[in-house]
């Protein structure tokens, strides 16, 4: 099945580079490359009334994840859909202010609440994600691979406890050092959650999947491996069918670790020493990453030699997945884009010659 | 000068640990120690109207600095200030609007005012903070020493020219990508106007210095060294006349770089690895930090817990000096702080017997 799929595809550029194998230029992919800084975006998002309902409903979520194809030769689509679907199918409301992050209606905060907290079924409460999996894949029709993700198990429960995003993180902290039992309670519950939703999303024709550590970088140096970096490896072990790439947000204190994990490639953001996490990767797992995604706000020419600058950071020994630190700003310019693509490929592929 | 002030001291043991010399014990104090956890704080600032009104008035000023020495065995006082006097004396107009971070009303945008803007003389538009500090150390009456601060070059930058605190920093980064001449322009100014301003301080009375590059670590990789340490680097450069800190928060990429930035000590956010860092300074340089200010949210004994590990974990040899990661949190327990400064006390006097 896995063979078969891989065979169908006509651009397999980034499994092969998630491989630490050869290839004939570096792959590349946008994190949020389908979101508001495309014109044709905001309109199907209009469409659907709200980004909630946009990542609800299949047809749209497909229509938006493969936009960015039509205008940039990338080498991967990504399902489009939010880091938070599963604790929203646990049942704690998620939803959206205008103008700001994600909120839960029912966060986490006692004993018994968190008891009762069990992992959803991903066919079932999460079958709108499955669908849009569907739909996009029939919709690539082999171009290029799809890539699926997840929050990570810490990140998830970062916003089940605090009920928003936060500075301080100060309800989730508490938890963690006033009753750590109950929060690894939680880190339990979305450990297997998180594997039996990447495994949906691989039947479903995810090629790739990608846990998003957006906010393991707020723990404490010895509590990263703890909360989040364990239960992450319990997803990585548990999802056996297709390469994984984990991503932490500030992550740098802990890139040893995070590669000994069992992914497949770490993602970087911009602040990491690109150099030494080669040295450390040494061929045994890709990086992803890791322009600064404020770099697309300057002129063309100047994004062009932002991104050679990256490549050269990297290096041309197979794997490394160019991206950017972070996700794509909803300001940046189109023009920006498509120059970073272009230089990705060209100055790339001149090297690997 | 500096050897009499010294011999004054009481008690010397910070000075002795900035200097990696051996101490009986590992001095302790805490970034905003003096803050609104304290109900005496409360109490002067009610009486002062506003926070920045309590940091402009001297005598009000020196009476929160002192207030944290009389409750707890603390090894130094910092003068009660602000990270952003210096833009303010330049014009731009600090404020706080209540239950925000700080603003500016005349953000740095267009390049007539980034060619007008110069270094303030600290003995006339900061007289104010020269006399709190003068004020200070006379109720502090040589018990232990004063430590004076300023935001780094590049912190004073990301808010001059935001005008605010960001998640992005849009402004700031997009002149770096854009206009990277008129940052560097103002950085170049931010350097004189934070050395003259620290050579103040210590004229006045502190006993040593510290650097808080709050927002270094926003910037990308490679960017670190160009747009901030470079500058923190000239400002460390020019003030020969007393022991220095420097504090990146999110610095773990760039640890090696900071140590050689010439300061006397780095200062270390949570989410560092200790024991790297300790091997890294080896003894040349030494370290502060770093227990996660969300820790004091625990009942006492679990507090008592969390700093021996911070302990452990830096170890006995000297050059050791424990603070938090970041600055005390308001809701933070008055007994937790009671708790923390009694076990570093008596567990580190105990390891080094």
């Amino acid at each position: 099945m896995e063979v078969h799929r891989k065979a169908r595809l006509k651009n397999d550029v980034l499994l092969r580079a998630l491989a630490c194998k050869p290839t004939p230029y570096t792959p590349i992919w946008l994190m949020r490359q389908a979101g508001r800084y495309l014109p044709e975006y905001n309109a199907t998002r209009a469409k659907a009334g709200s980004f909630l309902k946009l990542a609800k409903t299949p047809a749209l979520a497909a229509e938006v994840t493969l936009q960015p194809l039509e205008r940039f030769p990338l080498d991967a689509a990504i399902v489009f859909s939010d880091i938070l679907t599963i604790p929203d199918a646990m049942g704690l409301g998620l939803f959206f202010a205008e103008g700001e992050g994600p909120r839960f209606e029912r966060p986490l905060r006692d004993e018994a609440a968190i008891r009762k907290l069990a992992a959803p079924d991903p066919n079932a409460e999460l079958r709108y994600v499955m669908d849009a999996i569907r739909e996009s894949r029939n919709g690539i029709a082999g171009r290029v691979p799809l890539i699926g993700f997840s929050g990570s198990p810490f990140t998830l429960a970062c916003y089940m406890v605090e009920g928003s995003g936060s500075d301080d993180w100060r309800n989730l902290k508490s938890m963690r050092y006033v009753r750590p039992e109950l929060l690894h309670r939680i880190l339990e519950v979305n450990a297997k959650a998180v594997a039996d939703y990447l495994n949906a999303q691989i039947a479903a024709g995810a090629d790739a999947v990608m846990l998003f550590d957006t906010w393991g970088g707020i723990l404490a140096h010895d509590d990263y491996e703890a909360f989040s970096l364990r239960y992450s490896r319990q997803v990585l072990e548990n999802v056996p069918g297709a390469p994984t790439i984990l991503f932490t947000k500030g992550g740098s204190p802990w890139l040893a670790a995070m590669m000994n994990s069992g992914c497949n490639a770490i993602g970087l953001d911009w602040t990491a020493d690109a150099r030494a996490a080669r040295n450390m990767a040494a061929g045994r797992v890709a990086l992803q990453g890791h322009l600064d995604p404020a770099a697309l706000f300057a002129p063309p020419e100047r994004v062009r030699e932002a991104a050679r600058k990256v490549i050269d950071s990297f290096g041309v020994e197979p794997g490394h997945v160019f991206n950017l630190g972070h996700g794509l700003q909803p300001k940046t310019p189109v023009e920006s884009v498509a120059a970073l693509v272009d230089e990705v490929r060209a100055y790339s592929r001149a090297l690997k010659l």
